[in-house]
Parts: structure tokens; C-alpha cells; sequence
């Protein structure tokens, strides 16, 4: 199996790894716009071969698009333009509705199939790819019954080869639930990180405290403003319904400081503590 | 060396673990208002044996205090009444100025140095204790010219035995730095979870989708609420500063998804990757 990369990031990067390693493909061979990129994928051998969109594609099985959704939506039409009704297509981005609106009607539908493996770190670009990156985690379907049964049956491999599970979502539900999940944790993240910088004048402090849970619960911020901001474009509105609850919750624990009342500050951390049993 | 811990959790049961394995202490003495804690202390060897206070006190060169900040404040001076010119006290509680003050006359000031391990996990009681908890983190010690040259010599020797790099602030610094970097997180978290669990009613969902990136966001709101209630009751001020500050930077976020202005969300995105520089 010969399967194209393009965009060898860290999602993109680390999917050629383990394909590679795992024995799924071949052969991998990438595709980036950026000259950097492309350098430090061939050396950290990453891939097998650079090549330019075009002529990746005509040699492959399977093409993997893991760019930012910005460019995913006008990318995404032109592959499905390029293959055959032999080849395969997928994309791993983050969000959902706006870019399969983008191919709904197009002749090579079925050839394609877009997933969602959620899987990552707050590090972006080749240099952050690793093995097992995807290893127990879950990768999501969408809107799979659109798709070629033999398209369907190889993505469902190649996932399981990264080591995850699968589940089915319809995109409206993706991106409600992402957002609700996944995107506000990024903005809470962002918005902690502005927090701190601006009422910690002091920086070594930040740096000699930060070991007592500010590190971890900042971590993402440290995420890149060019995957994220498509992101928040796209997702915009189920993005602001849950940052409105996320504000409200925040609003609710002044009052109560505000007004003392400890023992309701204790009864929502209580709630609050009911997330062990879901992360475990 | 002898060491009494009085409150043998996380904090306390791993300092136990490790000053007896590294050497610092001959034997380890626990203490513990909790007939359950008692127990697996000393099934996990946390402890070499379980006494009384007034006993355990007596028997030893050094007793650390590791309970809860609102205990803290009555059992601290109670301890000083009991101890001799030769013992030592530390405790290791997470806010200062209303615990210190609470000895600020006694007689026996200067056989007490406070301090304050940035280290911990999101767990609690003797089951959390672990091994290297402490390994290249950042004890801060507070106050410390009101301690004795040897209580001084003896506890920076106690938290470098345990990996710890040692730093001073006074309990002002203290409160204000400590709930602008860890209590702020605590409280983005719990709010989070909450956000989380009042918008998604489907919780399998949030299994599926949590590791991108939601769980490590999450992870301080499974934090005890004996231990934190205390916390944001004594600190309260400060909380409320940062707090305020933090809703307004989401309030932010959330006016520059209305007016969909992400050229200045992206400008703040980047604002907030400055994290990078000073956690690494």
C-alpha cells in the first residue's frame, strides 16, 4: 500500500510513522508547502519521498490530508478531482460540518471517508511527530454511510493499525460535541495563559509555581494559532454556546466568594469531581 | 533523625516514603485523625508506626504538619505549646498569611519554618502517596527570618534531600503568587469539568474525545474539596482578583467570536504561546 501525507505535521508526521512502521504501508510519501517541513521530514525520515500534490497522488493507494481546515475546504474538492475511483481519501481535521459541505455532491463521494483521531500534543510541525501517538485512543467517523463499503473497510484498518477505536458520529454532532469537549478546553487554556502573564508581572514565579497544576491545565496553550483559528471560525457558533455556559460557571464561583457561601462552592466541586468517574 | 507527619495523604505519605528511603530519617512516626488512613499507611510501610499526637511529638526531632489550611491554623499553634527548644516544626500548607499569623507571638517562633512543596497530583489520601513526588520541583519556604539558624539549616537539608529546589517568600508573596499560578488553575478546572458535564449529557462522549486535550485541562477538577475549600476561604482576595481578571479574558474571547474579529483572537492566541518561554 502506497499512502500519501499531505501536511507532515505532528498529526500528519506521526500517522506516517506508525503506518510505516506498523507494516500498513509500503511506502509513504509527503507533500507540504513549506520548504522546512519538507526537509525536516525527509531527515527525520518521516517519509520515504517528498514529492509535489500532483504527482504524489497519482502514485498512491491512499492520500491522508492533515492541513488546517481553512485550507482543507478548497484542497479537499481538488483531490477528489485528481483521483481515480480506485484510490482512497480521508482527512483528519478538527472540524467537520463546513468542510464535507464542501464535497457533498461530488461524483467521488464515496472515495472518501473523513475521520477525526483524537490524538495530540500542544507541540505542532514534523519536529513534534512520534510513534504512538494514536496508541487506546478513539478516532471518529463521519458520516461513514456516505462512503464505498472497500473505503470503509480500509480506513476501519488503517485506524486500527494506529492502535485506536473507532466510533460514528454525523458531522452536526462532531463538531457540537468537539466543541463542547475539545475546543473549549483550547480557549480555556488560551485564556488561562493571558490571565497569568497579565497579573504575574514576575515570571520566575510562574515558573517556580507552575508545578502545583498550573502546568498541566495551561498546557495547550502552547497550541498554534494557525490550526486554531479555522477551527474557531468554523465552529464558531457551538464554540460560543459552551464558552457562554463556561463564563457562567466561572461568574457563579465570584458570587460565591463574593458572598462567602462556602458550603455551595463545596457542593460544585463535589459536581465537579463527578468528571473521575468518566476520565477514570 | 526522627519524623513525626501529622496527616499522612498525599503530600505528607509521599515526604514519609521518601525522607525515609533517601535517608534523612531513621524512622518515620504517623499521625492521623482517620482510622482508614491509619490503616494503609501502614500497609503501604508510608509509616514505620502509628501514634498519638502528644505521643508521637514527644518521640521526635521533627514534625510536619500536611493537613488541611483550616486545621492548620488551630493545630499549629498547639503544637508549638508542645514541643521543646530543641525540636522542629514545618508546615506545608497551601496559603500562609492566616496560618502564620496564628503563631505570630508564640514563644517557640523560631523552632517553626512554614514551607510550601510545589508538587502534587490530583489525587488525594495515603493511596496517592507516592515515590519522587518532590524530584526537581520548587519548595518555597516562607518567612523565614523568624526561624532559628539550625531550624533553617535543617529543613533547607530536608527539602533538597527530597530533589527540591529551595526559594523564600514572605506570606504576602506567598498568597498573591500562589492563587495568581495554582489556585486560578483549580478553580479554570473545576469550572471546566462543570461546563463539560452540564453541555455534554452524553458521557460516553466525553470519554471518546478526551484525550484531545480536554483531560489534562481537566485533570486538577478531580482535587478534594476538603483540601481546596479551605484554601479559597483563606485566600479568598486574592482568588477574587484573579478570578475577575480570568473572566474577563474569556468575556474577551467570547466578544471576538461575536463580532467573528479573528485577527485579534489570533493575535491573542500568539499573546498567550509566551507560556512556551517561561514553562519550557
Amino acid at each position: 500500500m502506497i499512502v500519501t501525507v499531505v501536511g507532515i505535521g505532528l498529526i500528519g508526521g506521526s500517522m506516517a510513522l506508525d503506518l510505516k512502521k506498523r507494516g500498513f504501508a509500503d511506502q509513504v510519501i509527503g507533500v507540504d508547502k513549506n520548504e522546512e517541513n519538507k526537509k525536516i521530514a525527509l531527515q527525520n525520515n518521516l517519509v520515504d519521498k517528498i514529492l509535489d500534490l500532483e504527482t504524489a497522488v497519482s502514485q498512491s493507494d491512499i492520500i491522508v490530508l492533515a492541513i488546517p481546515v481553512g485550507s482543507m475546504v478548497t484542497l479537499l474538492p481538488n483531490i477528489l478531482d485528481l483521483i481515480t475511483e480506485k484510490q482512497m481519501v480521508t482527512e483528519v481535521g478538527s472540524t467537520k460540518e463546513i468542510v464535507l459541505k464542501s464535497i457533498d455532491n461530488h461524483p467521488k463521494r464515496g472515495r472518501f471517508l473523513s475521520s477525526h483521531p483524537m490524538a495530540g500534543t500542544e507541540f505542532s510541525g514534523p519536529t513534534a511527530a512520534v510513534y504512538n501517538l494514536f496508541e487506546d485512543k478513539c478516532n471518529v467517523f463521519i458520516d461513514e454511510k456516505y462512503s464505498d463499503a472497500d473505503v470503509i473497510t480500509t480506513f476501519h484498518k488503517l485506524f486500527n493499525v494506529l492502535g485506536m477505536n473507532n466510533v460514528n458520529y454525523n458531522s452536526e454532532e462532531h463538531d457540537l460535541h468537539t466543541a463542547y469537549v475539545s475546543h473549549i478546553s483550547h480557549i480555556s487554556s488560551f485564556a488561562l495563559a493571558l490571565t497569568v502573564l497579565a497579573k504575574e508581572k514576575k515570571h520566575n514565579r510562574i515558573f517556580e509555581l507552575a508545578s502545583g497544576g498550573f502546568g498541566s491545565t495551561v498546557r495547550l496553550a502552547k497550541s498554534s494559532p494557525d490550526m486554531w483559528i479555522p477551527i474557531f471560525e468554523q465552529n464558531r457558533d457551538n464554540v460560543l454556546d459552551v464558552l457562554d455556559e463556561h463564563i457562567n460557571q466561572l461568574a457563579q464561583f465570584r458570587s460565591l466568594l463574593i458572598k462567602k457561601d462556602f458550603k455551595t462552592f463545596y457542593s460544585l466541586i463535589e459536581e465537579s469531581n463527578q468528571i473521575k468517574k468518566i476520565l477514570k
